[in-house]
């Protein structure tokens, strides 16, 4: 079986929406991609950091899931990671009430033996740094290296940040991160742009507006599927992130016309992931679901016309 | 051939984008989607009406490229309808800067003989009053009726406007709009509200970020094709109208596979309209290069995916 190493955080999220609120429950960028990444029936391992106060029951709720928690490291006195936000009403943009670093502050990170030969590399959102010291661990370099990040560490380790994407070959962030990094208002220039970085892949998230593929000349889109109601919409990226990785690692396959598909099915398990709160959705998802909604994204993107 | 009778503006217009402006251009709802849809090889033929202003090369521009103007009553007392807007950075938004509503205040249309039986009838962006005389001066029911319509008709004739949404088939209105006119967040409910308020086909525009195409319980979506470089949207709505009916006209085939096609074809068009001032590219504009853009069109939205 292919072998995922995902690095990222793992933590409490305090959540407000439009809909309702909720006490701290389990969140973290390397929780959504794990339990994401899961469903392709990969050996996907977390390399993340919790303290004392993480329950159990949580660690055992991912490795039902099938998500190695072998990496996790757990720091008896310290606290685990706790982010509290509140969405506004069109759920399209948040305010963040408080972030607490506690364990993360000092975060090593170490990559247990087993995963130091996984061919699939995930760096989830956190501090360059960490995702620095992860690339180095590994005993040879993995197929394929996906990096997600965003503009807090555009804004604080510039150098870093750009050391780690020069060794990616993929970048995922968002439309106003694209132009923050490349200089760039087009997308299509700031693809190019971020290209010539490292990566040979960009994969440019626009939340409810789908997600672009971008590659040399070519370029790919995946909407996202027009849902009735969104919950919350906490986890969506990096849950795409986690159907993207998951999908290349099952399949390992890593031409373009794969990576398409792994877009699809990043939004796909994304679009599952907002309909509750927090992972809830994501625990119950069963393969079944993301069959019957892959043929969903298939009538509403595929079309026949005639070309003369 | 197949008739396609259209009632909307010509008009003045200046714009200023953060590349450049313009003084009085030639624009319009009716001349950009004449435009558009004249590239389907379709008779359209245009209602609306200008002033003594108006200058007869416009008129000949159009009928060069086979818009047919006889419907274009000229009153040459009186000064054309003028606009005047400025984009902001991002081109997403801008201001009106002037309107002046000149003859159009008294617009009275009359439908020539030889489109009084069009089997597609195109109520571009204006009074629904004037939408609806046209309605009523057709002499059979055309084959499909397609309204284009805005939130300043919201506001102020609400009434006339239901009047008229309850005699088509296909809405096509942007995203706000369609939570305006429906009340609801969510475009997936917006789009069911509408239908029930008359029209089987609901299309929502979103600009940068594509079209979605409602029809009872299906959803297609036709992605806008990313652009280097956006110069001018002025029209671009229009031109994606213009597109959709176009291909339908030409096509005769109602059915909602090819409402996909038409939304493909109305994206495929807009996407060539912002790259120029006004109407300028849609004036240079020749079938080869709209056929291929659309293989564009293809392998940025089509993927090859097992369905278990």
């Amino acid at each position: 079986m292919s072998k995922l190493l995902i690095v990222g955080t793992v933590a409490f999220d305090a959540i407000e929406t439009p809909f309702g609120s909720t006490d701290k429950i389990l969140g973290g960028a390397a929780t959504y991609i794990g339990l994401s990444a899961a469903h392709f029936g990969v050996d996907a391992g977390i390399v993340s950091v919790v303290g004392g106060d993480f329950p159990d029951t949580y660690l055992k709720d991912l490795n039902e899931r099938k998500v190695n928690t072998d990496g996790i490291a757990i720091i008896p006195s310290g606290k685990t990671f706790f982010w509290k936000g509140k969405y506004h009403n069109d759920l399209n943009s948040r305010d963040t009430l408080a972030t607490e670093l506690n364990v993360l502050a000092d975060f090593n990170p170490v990559v247990p033996e087993a995963y130091k030969e996984a061919e699939f590399l995930m760096l989830g959102n956190l501090d360059p740094a960490v995702q620095l010291s992860v690339i180095e661990q590994m005993k040879k370099r993995p197929k394929l290296v996906v990096l997600d990040t965003m503009n807090f560490w555009m804004d604080t380790t510039w150098d870093t940040l750009l050391e780690v994407i020069e060794k990616t070959d993929v970048i995922t962030i968002n439309d106003e991160e694209a132009r923050q990094l490349s200089g760039e208002y087009s997308l299509v220039r700031a693809a190019r742009k971020i290209q010539a970085m490292g990566p040979a892949y960009v994969v440019i998230k626009k939340g409810e507006h789908g997600a672009l593929l971008f590659h040399q000349n070519e370029v790919f889109f995946a909407p996202a599927l027009p849902l009735e109601e969104v919950f919350d919409p906490t986890g969506a990226g990096d849950t795409f992130a986690g159907g993207f990785i998951g999908h290349l690692t099952k399949t390992q396959d890593i031409s373009f016309d794969n990576m398409k598909r792994a877009v699809i099915a990043g939004a796909n398990l994304a679009s599952f992931c907002v309909e509750k709160f927090g992972t809830t959705r994501m625990e119950t998802l069963s393969p079944g679901e993301v069959q019957d909604r892959l043929l969903q994204f298939k009538l509403l993107t595929q079309f026949d016309i005639e070309l003369h």
